[in-house]
Parts: C-alpha cells; structure tokens; sequence
C-alpha cells in the first residue's frame, strides 16, 4: 500500500494554515501503561513544531482506565479550558461508552478545539457529531502511535497536515474499489463503537454520508454481524460511499471453510448496492491519516486509486 | 449452583400438559461439525418419548454456515409446514442475522410451532417477538446440548418439562441478588447478539420486562459496553427486573487491575437503579433452562433464592 498526501504547501499553506497554539494530551479511555509513551510523543510533536502539554492525570490509573469516571470528565472539561487548540487522545482502549451522558457536547462544540483519538475515540467523534454537528477527528493517539522512539513519519506528516488545515487530497492505492465520484460528510471509525452507539443518543444520523470503518480483533463473521446491523437499522442504505480501512488481527479457522473478509465484503455488495471504496490507510496500523468527522469531503475512484478531497482551497 | 424446577406432575400435568407430536430438527446458523451429535441428540429426545425428525438439510455445509442463505431459508420455512410442534434449532455460531428480512414472521407466528435455540438464535426469538407478539423459547440446542453420550439430564429435562407445559416455576440459588417481586414479559438471550439488533426492526420494545442476559467469550469491559449501550437506549430503564445469566469464557489481563464481572454488575446496578437477579441458569454451560421469550411471568426473590413464574395454572 502506497499512501500519499498531495498537499499544496509553501504559498497556498501560509494562506490557509491555521497557527495551532499547540496540543493538549488527555487520556479519556485505557490507562497509559507506560510514561515513557508520552514523553516520546511530547518529543516527536516539539520536533514538529508544536507546544505540548500534558494533562495532570494523563497518566492516572483505575482499574483498566486512565483514572475514574470522574477523573477523566475533568480531563475533557480542563482540556476545553486550556489555552492550546488541539486535544490529543492518548489511547483507545475502553472508557469513554460509559461517560458520553456526563459531557457537555455543547462546551465540547463552542470550544472550537480540535480533538483527535482512535478506536474507543470513535465514541467522542461520533457523539459530537450527533449532540452538535461540530468536526472532530479520527486519527493517530500520543501514546499508541508517537509513543516510540521511531513512529510511523507518514502518520505523524499526515496528523501536522490535517491540524494545519494542509492536507488537502489523501490519495491511496484501492484496487478492487467501486467507481464513485460523489462528496457528503466523511463520519465513521471504529466499526464495533459505532455500532455500540445505535439506538443510543450518541448515534448520529448522516444521509448522503460517507462512511470509513476499520477493526481489529473481530472475526469476518462478526464485521459482518456489524455491518448486517448497520444495513437492517437503515445506516447503509443513506451513504454515499461505504470506506473500508484496515481490518486486522483476527484468526480465520478451519471450519470456516473459506469465509473470510473477502466473502464479508462480497456480502456487503450484493446487499447495500453502495459504492465500497477498499484500503483506506485507517485502523489498528501504524500507518493511519488523520481525518474530519462531520466534515463535507469528496471522493473519487480513478484507475485503482482512491482520493478523498479535504480540504477545498479555492485559489484566486 | 442448584437448580431446582419445582413441578407439579401428575393430576395437573395430564391437566395442563400439551401433547407434543414431536421435534423437527434444523439447522440455520452454523453448520453442524459432527452428524453423529444429532444421532445422539435424536436418541435422547427420543428416550424422553419424543417423536424426532431431522430437516433434509441439518446437516448441509456452506463455507461456515449450515448451507447458503436460501437453503437455510429453506429449512425455516419446511419447519412450518412439517407436522412436528417442536421445532429445535441444532445449534448456534453465526447466521441467523443476514436472513432476518427474508423471514416471513407472520408465518411462523401463525404456525403455532414451539422454536427453540440458543445464542446465534437470540435474533430469531427476538425478531418474531419484534415482529409478530409471537413466543418462542431460549434453551438447549439439538447438536451443542444433546449431541453427546452424556448430555446434562437437568437440562434435557427442563426442556422436556417447558416443552410440554409442565415447568411451573425455576428456581435456582441467587446469592447477592435484589429483592424483586414482580410480573413482566420475559426477553432476552445472548447479549452481543440481543445488542446486534439495536436500531433495526427485529429489535422487540418490551415495556415492564424482565430482562435476562449471558454471553460467552466477551470480556468483561465488552459486556459492560453492551449494557452500557442498552442503557443509554433506553432499554434498561424500562425493565422491572434484570436477569444476568453465566458470562463464561473470558480471560482477565493483567491490565485491568481488578476490573471484572463484579465491577460491571456494581457499574450496572449504581447506573441503571433496576434490581438485578444473579446466577439464572442459562448460558454457554451444560446447565441451561428452557425459557420463554416474550411470555408474562413472575420473578421473585428470597433467602438467597431466585423464582421464575413460568406457568401460572389455576387449579381449582
């Protein structure tokens, strides 16, 4: 998989770019294990240019969480009340199902910060969008993507571009992928949360939308059972697109028989007649773009290759 | 744990009790790995006076499933039409989901048929109760309960008692359960699969009900994340009792510092304020009850014990 970000810098990005005051860092979800994580994400994300500041229970512990229920809303709400514009996750994990009635999504929405997470994110992403309309993102987390002595340097370019508003086509090999050409708001994430949010307050409705969806650890058989889910509550049928990521870390067996992700995806056409774009670089790897939720984007198929247009400058 | 069925026989079963023509045998999930199970399971329901009959295609294989979608289609549909009263599903897996909107709900409504199964199953049970008021039954499947040498004579009986009227009430040890007293429409079934409903039409309202859960495999953080989902639906608050069942079959990590089932029922009962009945006899164990989905009954208890109303007979 080859990913390029074919960004307009130089004149265009000095125009366009926002001047971020820097990045916050609050853990919302599982307990950072390991401090180091972050002080190398703090270090990566200087070298780039930003100020970073950790939040003070960044690195709390209770039970499996990063601090109590309690502790991590004060996270979110200091991290509303702090001078940097951008709030980075420090990991997924498990934590935030649980706190979505106990945050106030209107604060959340008029703070005009930017908050960007993965995975068990998807549930702050995606209750934002219902409770307000206001755009998050679904992108690289401190600890479990820049918490290494190397990160992945694609993942890192791709999450400074999108916090400057520099990124405007995300352009991927997606071979196999349905001819589409067609803009609506790009929403989705991980596909176990979302569907965790159906039939909750927290489940946005977005016709004409563009839906991207990733996993790791679930079986073919149970990517299907969420799709299926998706499909017979209505969800599918009002996309535009249907974006599949990266879908990782399962285990096939013998009576399967041949059922496998390829059968799922073969399903999903014959049933929701939608375009499904493949590939994205999304999901539980290293290499992952950083991407607007609740944002009107395009995307196009073109000779094997996908675009997603972010941002469109329109240049005089 | 000890299961009691506290039946009256005798005068009142001969009274009350239905006269079964017999078991029709399907398959409509996953395919069934071992034809001698359903051999086993014919002679031990035949033993039990039962007259059994195997569906053509029990035992048809399609990549993981019990044959493709229309021959599973199929065998629904000739188990209407067959004379037998009780139709038994062989087994769970997964399969069910994808047919739910090809399955013509009045028809089994109308056939007066007792349908019963267990875990993939729960969406069978939950979309005729959705779709139709219909009851159906929670318990042993054909090749998974009664497809051994030895099945658990408990549980064949307590499916021979509810299948012909005679289980009056089930009562089981409950230590640490709420005090309840109370009467309500009986639902429920495997969690992730009840949840996998949420949102499309094969998800039941059941106001007052009384709500019973198991699951197998889900770590606890992933149970709580369903329970938290079917909160924040709106589900749980409509309850007047909540059943859990055995959650079986999970690993605790090192990670989760103390974080297990017993943190996700005090979770549940500090969120949802709903009286919660421990250690019904139902789940991925060898000890499983028969239950009926979508019928009145009463829920009691007392001195560490738990009472399900299943039959109210008024003797004169």
């Amino acid at each position: 998989m080859k990913t390029e970000s074919i960004t307009q810098k130089g004149e265009q990005a000095s125009c366009h770019a926002a001047t971020p005051e820097g990045i916050y860092i609050i853990s919302s979800s599982s307990a950072v294990e390991d401090a180091s994580q972050l002080h190398w994400a703090q270090q990566h994300l200087r070298a780039l240019g930003w100020q970073v500041q950790l939040d003070g229970d960044a690195l709390a512990v209770h039970q499996r969480f990063a601090g109590s229920d309690a502790q991590r809303l004060a996270a979110i709400e200091r991290a509303l009340n702090q001078p940097h514009d951008v709030v980075l996750s420090s990991r997924g994990g498990y934590g935030l199902s649980r706190l979505l009635p106990f945050i106030d999504w209107k604060a959340v929405a008029q703070s005009g910060k930017r908050f960007v997470g993965h995975s068990d994110f998807t549930a702050f992403n995606l209750a934002l969008l219902a409770q307000t309309g206001a755009i998050s993102y679904a992108g690289p987390c401190a600890a479990f993507d820049f918490g290494v002595e190397q990160p992945d340097d694609l993942t890192l370019d791709l999450f400074h571009e999108a916090m400057t508003n520099q990124l405007e086509v995300l352009s991927f090999e997606a071979e196999g992928s349905d001819a589409v050409d067609t803009r609506g708001v790009l929403w989705g994430g991980n596909l176990a949360m979302l569907c965790s949010l159906l039939g909750t307050p927290y489940f946005p409705q977005v016709p004409y939308g563009i839906l991207f969806l990733e996993d790791v650890g679930e079986h073919p058989y149970r990517i299907e059972r969420y799709l299926n889910q998706l499909w017979q509550a209505g969800v599918l049928a009002q996309q535009q697109a249907i974006i599949l990521g990266q879908f990782t870390g399962y285990h096939l067996a013998e009576h399967d028989r041949g059922y496998d992700m390829q059968a799922v995806i073969q399903w999903l056409r014959q049933t929701v007649k939608k375009p499904v774009v493949l590939n994205l670089p999304y999901g539980h790897v290293p290499l992952k773009a950083t991407l607007p939720i609740g944002k009107k984007i395009g995307v196009a198929t073109e000779d094997d290759m996908a675009y997603l247009l972010i941002e469109e400058h329109h240049h005089e």
